[in-house]
């Protein structure tokens, strides 16, 4: 995906709010839209996709480690939101988009390589008219959870227009 | 950094617990320890290391852009997640290393490309013998704020002998 | 409960102590413990306990409100930070007790005299030696959501001594 | 304040969007507004005000208690809620009233009657079109700290006319 001629994201953005959420990440679940640069960049892709609900998978390398031996709290905290921003968005009709307000996360066990592929599920909690919540959860394949957490994410407004896009 | 010869991790770790973190970081600020691989990958630098605070920079780029043409709530979250560890692991004396247990962060405005370098400066709250506590702030040139957030980090306790290392 | 004669709270804690977490919350829910005294100001009571997982009651009246016409964000936290700290210590064998390290919460929708009885559910998703984590929903008798929230509690080290008592 | 006969919350609220934040901050602290029920049933009161600062002041005693010996989470929490709340609202004009969306709380060190008189003292961080966030610290008489916390604050919709009250 890396190498696909890139959309730019302005019309990557003004495609995604054309046709909603769900449509949207059904179409990138199909690589039919590009993976966001940064969890292309780590290797992060979307598995799953469904109403109110997603999944991430991505396998930690040496790469994404801090200077301690073990992956970055940033790894985990890039996963989570990518998942907990998709499932909220999964639930946005035509022309309504959220981004991320605020994200907490715990981090309950050490995320090393040996670990091999890890999944984050996140799925939708609230949804207001404004606002909306979710939870996430990433685990391994034996289904030993390395961190959770939530996020706020808020609809974006459509301050700007496209500029001849 | 990242095409220097890297020291082993295990090896690493065992240096910084060594040499307690404010000694530990001031060496990686004058180039003599090689920075985390996730920040290097993200181009983030350390800058500045007192006691209990300490500065990073980066320049966002596309790269690290979601896929909404801003950049990924995971890019402010390594950045203040390196920045907090880094500001309380200053207050770790040889012996004491902390870590991670829990990150919360609020992004106040959107990080774009056009936003140019940003520095995100750390403090500690509070350190007692098993728990520290730091608040941060990623801010441009001109001090408008992009994102804020707190950690707790935990001390690590040193389970695993070096094996001979 | 709030006049019975009260143990001292240090005598409290002792045989809670003494018990382990899930034995102590059981005699709670049978009105042989007391609740503690700000649950009790504000009429909380245990409904439900089993491993890993408790529900506390209430009814929030104007006495609750902030200066805004809705239950003050306090009254919410209160309810939430009770059930999440005893789901944690549900699990904690005797000479085990946990206590709150920090409370995260959402608002869903505000809460007034008028939504009636709510239900405070919370459950544990992470237990460790030293540190635990458990998430809380605070639901309507129709199961509306007006707040979640979790938690991470740390274990309370054994530092003083009962000194005769 | 709990005697006085108490305007109803409807009225108090539709006072309170007419005079702006700071101003009927200032009237509470003159005496001439009523606390909020939650705040005054703890015996919290409001100390100082200004734009985008404000502290709380209050004493716990064994009645704020948990089961444990110490000041409930809740406690800290009630605080922090009121003082960052209010000094959010201290920044918003006439019109316009900021409630909370989320809360983070962390607790550093046990809280108990021997502490004596606390103060929570809030500061805004951000304040946007449509939301706002600020930090605090529940410090002693020495500046020891207990409780730090950050919220982000909401606006609140005038969905509902006040129907001639």
């Amino acid at each position: 995906m890396a190498r696909a001629p890139k959309p730019r994201s302005s019309t990557l953005m003004a495609r995604r709010r054309a046709m909603g959420g769900l449509k949207f990440f059904r179409r990138m679940l199909a690589g039919e839209m590009p993976q966001a640069p940064l969890t292309a960049m780590l290797n992060m892709r979307l598995l799953e996709v469904e109403e109110g609900r997603v999944v991430f998978g991505a396998t930690p390398t040496r790469a994404v480690y801090n200077g301690m031996g073990v992956a970055h709290g940033g790894f985990a905290a890039t996963m989570l939101d990518s998942a907990l921003g998709c499932a909220i968005n999964t639930m946005a009709p035509p022309g309504k988009v959220f981004t991320t307000l605020e994200l907490k996360i715990n981090y309950t066990r050490p995320l090393t390589e040996d670990v091999g592929p890890v999944r984050c599920e996140a799925r939708v909690l609230h949804v207001g008219s404004r606002t909306a919540t979710a939870e996430g959860r990433l685990i391994d394949r034996h289904g030993k959870l390395y961190a959770h957490g939530t996020t706020t994410c808020i609809v974006v407004e459509p301050t700007r227009p496209a500029r001849g896009k």
